[in-house]
């Protein structure tokens, strides 16, 4: 079995549906993950804590998607050392505008790597871990790159098909 | 000396220019406060442990300021069951509309009540812990009725000067 | 029979969808409320004749929810010394963005805290007004710990669920 | 002495620099006006009774300038039946946009009729005063032809100049 | 037979189902209007030819209602020195934000009276056009009250059935 | 002396500091041009013949730079068989996002190509105009081709000097 | 057979609904075209391949459609000297302002002629295109003189139908 | 001398007072890194070229920071495997929203993580890098620990001197 490296979080479960995308994708590339709802503001003290703790655990990214005031990511990130990706989730009432700027503007001093809103981001989200583990694991780079050979292949064929 | 009721906090120093006009109007009103300076990311420990201790210490109201990915309000909000009060900063870039909808846009579960951009929002965030404080100190309710009539004859008076 | 301690009021009877969260809150609190539909501009004397005569049958906190030109609580405001907390309500064409900047962007002077677009809001104006009510009522604040421990502990048995 | 049948009201005397822009207008077009400052918020019962008697002083046409939550064209419009004209007044943060909507979006029922942010709207405040007052006064369309004649005449010449 | 006072034009047969609303408004209050699909693009020679001749034909006021890059209203008004009404209609993309910037941001000299986007506006649009004509007719101002206390009475019922 | 291919016009002389950038590049390329100041609003037969006659004088493109409710190019447009390119010119409360959708929002049937905010907007204006010009002008072509090369170099020495 | 002139690439098939109203239009002139899907980022090589052979192709004019980050009509740009015109794709979260941004906020140096979001912006490149080719071939001005009088004679007929 | 390993690129020399913030950060961890001016749309073939080259070079984060249609990052990312960190730009109109959407609304499939607008981006970029190099490099993970409590440290000093 092997060794969980990626931390998948979210605020609600209602955020499940957008980050599957992002297990979908380390799935396609074989690297184990783990995913959690942990809510920046209802249950605090459990995302400062899983924060804390993620370094030690073995985990070297973590992805956090939330809606709204989005504040998941930048909690996170402010309990831990390791690389933090934020996945803005489209929100009911002003399309994720809120969830990307509650994500991306962060202060100097903690940053969160922020990503499309909605399923797009949650795809990249983890390719962009991907990339981070490939900077130690040769093989990995050897998939990215014959990830992206056939999605420039794809796109060759849609022609054809359209 | 008078017990302090109100707590202010802020992001950043720099927030300073903004939150001190919430000084300003609490002064106005006799009533006991102090500042602190906690960031949501920089400080988070700090700012829990402060939200935490505030209702046993006496505080009745928290305000908070902070500008961008305004996390601030929230996170105090997420640890104490005080009323808290966000001012949302105006930011560098984008005026602090990423502040406004950082601190606003909450999930329902940990409410912030959030005052205007700016300048007016500190002396509002004010006024509104005030009325707060008047549900139980009739003195202040008188205070305040004082306080709108003044503030009504100035308007009537701007109109001579014009 | 308890006392009414809350009132809410809305621009339009179409807004009931939105506000009754408001409603189930304070119920779920055991906190007597009262709603109202009056609108700042169709009903401006009826709205100022409530506003005025709130504290004095005892209200202690008025929660106000209008969309689009969203007048209704900053006119409230306008007529009460009490505690108000606005709600912006989405709108038809855009979103509630034009129902927040018309509810939160007061001027120095006149308070309304506001909480987030829609449901959200109005659930959480509830519990705005319950923390500002639990400030001189001790068993309400052992409620709201209550309330936000099950909070935390329903997050974290969402994971399993997912 | 002629009949004031244009009134100017805003919210604060630091409107008073865009709002004069329409006193200017008015005065190119030998219509007497009169202006006042009057808030929707801070002096309310005294913007709800102006707007109540404006009709019987002999007031054809009222024009309110307000910025942020910028609530006065919609009070005054809600206790008049008089033609209201609307001017968002820039904002500090975001630029008068708050101010556009919150004099705009307003519920049907009670009609604003608003102008551009600014000073070229405060301008056309006064022109669509005058076009209203046109209607029964053909002495005033004559002007208005001559004004927009010379207008056009000279753009024309900007281009020899430029 | 009655005088068409009113006239009504939109850009598109598909801004239709909006502008209907202030036909019916018109109705109510007994206003003889005539309505024209005409666009300041695709038509633009019919367009001008439309304002130039409104007044002498006894149009007192015109409606204009547009989408998108809503430039209708403004064409209208560059070749009339009647009043102009603006109605933004909701946009497939941009819900009709361009289309309120396009009609509401007209340079000083030209002015366009913009309402709400959409059917409040198409609503408000006729009634403000009432308030103009009401100006030298008496009987409409009886009408307008009427209206105006009708309104406010149906607020207050509806809380009743709430 | 060169035939005049290319076309300026702006809706106000302030827009010049910013459309003389279009001049610039088309003199850079050795293209004739002129300019004229012509409102949309304020002189809009004038606007219209001058767009139904610019065809039979030889001008190939036409450029518009307008700012605020820009109806300017969209005019143009509606009365030339020519390529009509906008250029938005950055207005005082908005910074120009009501100028570009008010040029690039153009209903199907019209088109306006549009080009960036403000200056560089209107250098691109003039090199899309030259492109258009290039198609059956080979020497242009060539004149593109080192305009781009030595864009490319200077961007690679500014890498030195940093 | 006639000799495409005109090249529509789209960054993903997703973009055909729309950009087939490009096609159209082409049609409905006599234009020969062909479409192509390529993306800015997910097939660079392809994308900056294609824009370096189209003008020796004999391509006149390339149309690009893409949406969110919607880089595929810059990349083009860069790569030809070629008229480019781009077609911000409405995008799922934010309903095409990114892609809008994305396509017309471009540095000086590069031009890219923007037009509306979505399927007008697709229908009115082409009529851009077909204006661009009419520039050296007599028999398209007289095509699209005839289009012009025919939609502003159906215009005209909406209204009877109205 | 230690080896390379971020590489910051920038669009435009003067988006070098943004990008050093970048530099000044690395310099603090003691990391090797190199800047370069390269335009995706003005430089487009020497930007592909330095993007293919970077990894086999040794470099193991690429920070791109561009303004305005910001597509440097996207093209970067479009050409490497590498970790690519996006920083938007303010730009003069649009205060940076348009980098900031052109950066993060990437398709999925060519993931960029995108940090705030401006100069705390562009700190935030460097931090982040840091993390990703942290993953493999024990020595750095102790420095970010050391930073973050001197971070805190330096906020919780800030109280006292307010």
């Amino acid at each position: 079995m092997s060794k969980i490296l990626v931390s998948i979080v979210m605020g609600s479960d209602s955020d499940l549906e957008i980050m599957r995308e992002a297990g979908k994708a380390l799935d396609d590339f074989g690297i184990a993950w783990e995913i959690d709802v942990t809510s920046a503001h209802r249950s605090p003290d459990r995302s400062a804590d899983y924060a804390k703790k993620a370094a030690d655990r073995g985990i070297k990214v973590i992805i956090a998607g939330a809606g709204g005031a989005a504040h998941l990511a930048g909690v996170i990130a402010a309990h831990t050392i390791l690389p933090v990706i934020g996945v803005p989730i489209p929100s009911t009432s002003l399309n994720g505008m809120d969830s990307l700027l509650s994500t991306v503007q962060m202060p100097g001093g903690i940053p969160v790597g922020t990503l499309a809103i909605g399923k797009p981001g949650a795809t990249n989200a983890a390719l962009l871990a991907i990339a981070i583990l490939a900077n130690s694991r040769p093989e990995l780079r050897e998939k990215i790159r014959q990830f992206r050979a056939e999605q420039a292949e794809k796109i060759a064929k849609e022609t054809l098909a359209s």
